[in-house]
């Protein structure tokens, strides 16, 4: 299982409805209340602070790229030779985004870091902490933060914690989740997080193929966010298992038991939304609520998406989970009046919870969930960070469509490519979006440079 | 540079000195604060909490596992056919461990996690989160902490945070970091965190080859700790840079450029020392005291060590800095003043300050300080952490000595089979250490299959 943690359409389309708009975000609370401690030098005292967590730690901003170009799965079925509707019913896929040889993982987080910054008018040495979470691996060693310092370089500002994360398609989450714990700890000094996620997965030819994708996301954390985590109830549930790994270090491909990784999937899903209603139920009893947790709690769902049609299943598994944990289930309530809490349009989202269902394979997953604040007036952050997604669909619709067989020489072009040495990337430059970064050379000693294509 | 942060002899010397013993750790306050929040169904309602951090974060207990065997400097230097000196006067070493074909990061960090979990006499449900910092990479997508759940198993516990982080040798001080930060958060759910640090550090013949090294720390953290994670001090400085990275994904071996590695790890450790003097005086000054910060407020200094003698460099350089950074520097003080400090013994370890410079190229570095309990009575948190580790020397002792060309032969076996599939490592088993987990099997779907040494 290859992608971040994907949105299902609903959530898209909500977004979709809200126009554009850019904003300068307000600084950050500069002086950290984690330095408000005692000390002394000749002995070395307890530091004590009493101060609570800051308000409604979640997700301030949001940047989403992904590449320039995509194949159609209906063609790439014609080309595979296989039936007609294997990929775009059986796997409910459409169309699929590939990077060219001009793209790794380095190049998309660039851009995606640096669109944040620029849209969201932050400064630079307004972050205290960048953290990538990533399984596309082209060093094992140099972390993909290290490569994202130079967009800091003329602020000065390198004091920057945080490095790369992995598992699978989990290595967003655990970093979304390490810097929300930064801001709730003593370690925060006032400034931002900013959690990368990217990925790059390709397949070898064959039935995992179209089940790739690439893209990055950076999100801005920190307190009063629009999107909040909700505290203390999260679900976890790690194993052993070899489902989807890539122990082939010179390859970019994977190896993959489907059948497996659904199955794994399933059970984490389970195990995870067990979990998480265990202790929302323990938060609800000691204020007095005593009822389930059901999925209608939830007003919208995002999962973790190996393919479309997976995530359709995953509701009703939940609902399932739902029935069998229910003491006197009434059978008669249909089996569709759970998918009611789904059919909200845009103004509905203020308020509302959202699950979030997070898989990497391995594996590593958690459900979670962010509560939308109350206030979606023109102006509010919920309204700015909608407003700043609504060109996701212009964006989409940019893209260049491309032949199958113009994605297969591309594929092998990138698996001959990926690791030469003393190599510059052959093809054009121009389909990239505007403001993209590329690789513009590897030297004799496998050091990347990067360059930007002009806004 | 490779090794996870190192404890200069000193500091080997005060734990040596302390005798052997084993005990259980008391059950974490496993009713976590965090889930003391106000909830409701109807309309998600804002968390809010007034609990305070737990008190006295930090490392309640710690794990070292090295190989068996290692190859005396001395023996390399002819073996190498370079000048009497050069590897043990020039870099400072003296011995190097080093695993044999058996070993790989999984079974490294399954020996020391099961180590500590059992003489700490912990159950594995106590445990909350498990992180592991490694730039030892075998599979580019599946975590080590994945493979370390087979320990939880029995158990049923699979409710456990945290991935693998990686940069270079940084990768283990940023999952330390992370388990303090989640200790102090609202995700935290009253049991343990444990971080892993684990590398094997191998080079291709040549300069390098003396520097290398392999091992693996487990340590315990929570509140209540004898040592304690100081709170909003750590000057953190991170870079682009191609010093030392590992982009050649088949081999085991890095790229180095050893001059330019040293420059930055001085150029991190003076930026560090900056931001972190700054950052405790004006903790200071908030409780009336106004003097700068020098090296003598640190009782003990802790570095990462690519090889010894650039640790001695590294303590003179932090007094040119204090030096530089004095209004009016006493020059009459004498060179040696400075290192008073370190002359302590065992029992002085109480109420100590300890400093900590991480640093992994790329570049990620950190430097942050540990106080030391002032409780040092038998029984105590201290006594029992120290006593633990007393067995050190014994242990290092009870190592096999292995001559040069044998060493080279076991190195160019790793090369040639490290990543075979459909094979089982060669040699014997019986040189392990009691205990020891080890590489048994890879299948030709490059699964790979862990047994143990008996104790």
């Amino acid at each position: 299982m290859f992608r971040l943690f994907s949105q299902t359409r609903r959530c898209l389309q909500v977004k979709r409805a809200l126009k554009r708009q850019e904003w300068p975000l307000r600084p950050a609370h500069l002086t950290a209340a984690a330095q408000q401690a005692s000390f002394s030098t000749a002995s070395v005292e307890h530091l004590s602070r009493s101060d609570s967590w800051p308000k409604d730690v979640g997700i301030l901003a949001l940047e989403v790229y992904f590449p320039s170009q995509y194949v159609e799965q209906v063609e790439l079925e014609k080309y595979d030779g296989v039936e007609a509707g294997k990929y775009t019913l059986g796997l409910g896929q459409k169309q699929m985004g590939f990077c060219s040889a001009h793209e790794d993982i380095n190049s998309l987080c660039l851009t995606v870091v640096q669109r944040l910054v620029e849209r969201s008018r932050l400064s630079w040495d307004s972050i205290g902490r960048l953290e990538v979470g990533t399984e596309t691996i082209i060093d094992k060693s140099k972390a993909v933060k290290t490569v994202l310092m130079q967009l800091f370089q003329d602020s000065g500002n390198t004091d920057v914690e945080g490095i790369d994360t992995t598992n699978a398609c989990y290595g967003g989450t655990a970093s979304l989740f390490n810097s929300a714990d930064w801001v709730e700890s003593s370690s925060w000094d006032g400034r931002y997080a900013v959690v990368v996620c990217g990925d790059i997965a390709v397949y070898a030819t064959g039935n995992a193929r179209p089940t790739g994708g690439a893209g990055a996301v950076a999100m801005l954390v920190g307190p009063e966010a629009p999107l909040v985590l909700e505290r203390g109830v999260r679900g976890t549930h790690m194993e052993h298992v070899y489902d989807f790994y890539k122990p082939d270090l010179a390859s970019e491909y994977p190896m993959v038991d489907g059948q497996l990784s659904i199955q794994c999937y399933f059970r984490a899903l389970d195990q995870c939304y067990s979990i998480y209603r265990k202790k929302i139920q323990s938060q609800w009893q000691k204020v007095g609520v005593d009822k389930p947790f059901t999925l209608e709690d939830f007003q919208f769902m995002i999962f973790h998406t190996p393919f479309c049609k997976l995530v359709q299943k995953s509701v009703g598994r939940m609902m399932l989970n739902d029935f069998l944990a229910a003491p006197n289930p009434d059978t008669q309530s249909g089996l569709y009046k759970g998918l009611q809490a789904f059919r909200y349009s845009a103004q509905q989202l203020a308020g509302s919870r959202i699950g979030a269902f997070s898989y990497g394979s391995g594996l590593a997953a958690s459900l979670f969930s962010m509560r939308v604040s109350q206030d979606a007036a023109p102006g509010s952050p919920l309204d700015k960070l909608l407003s700043s997604l609504s060109d996701l669909q212009t964006r989409l619709d940019a893209r260049k469509q491309v032949p199958p067989e113009e994605f297969a020489e591309i594929m092998k072009q990138r698996e001959e490519t990926h690791h030469l040495v003393n190599h510059t990337p052959q093809g054009s430059k121009d389909d990239l979006f505007p403001g993209t970064w590329y690789l513009e050379r590897v030297d004799d000693k496998h050091r990347r440079q990067y360059a930007r294509r002009p806004l």
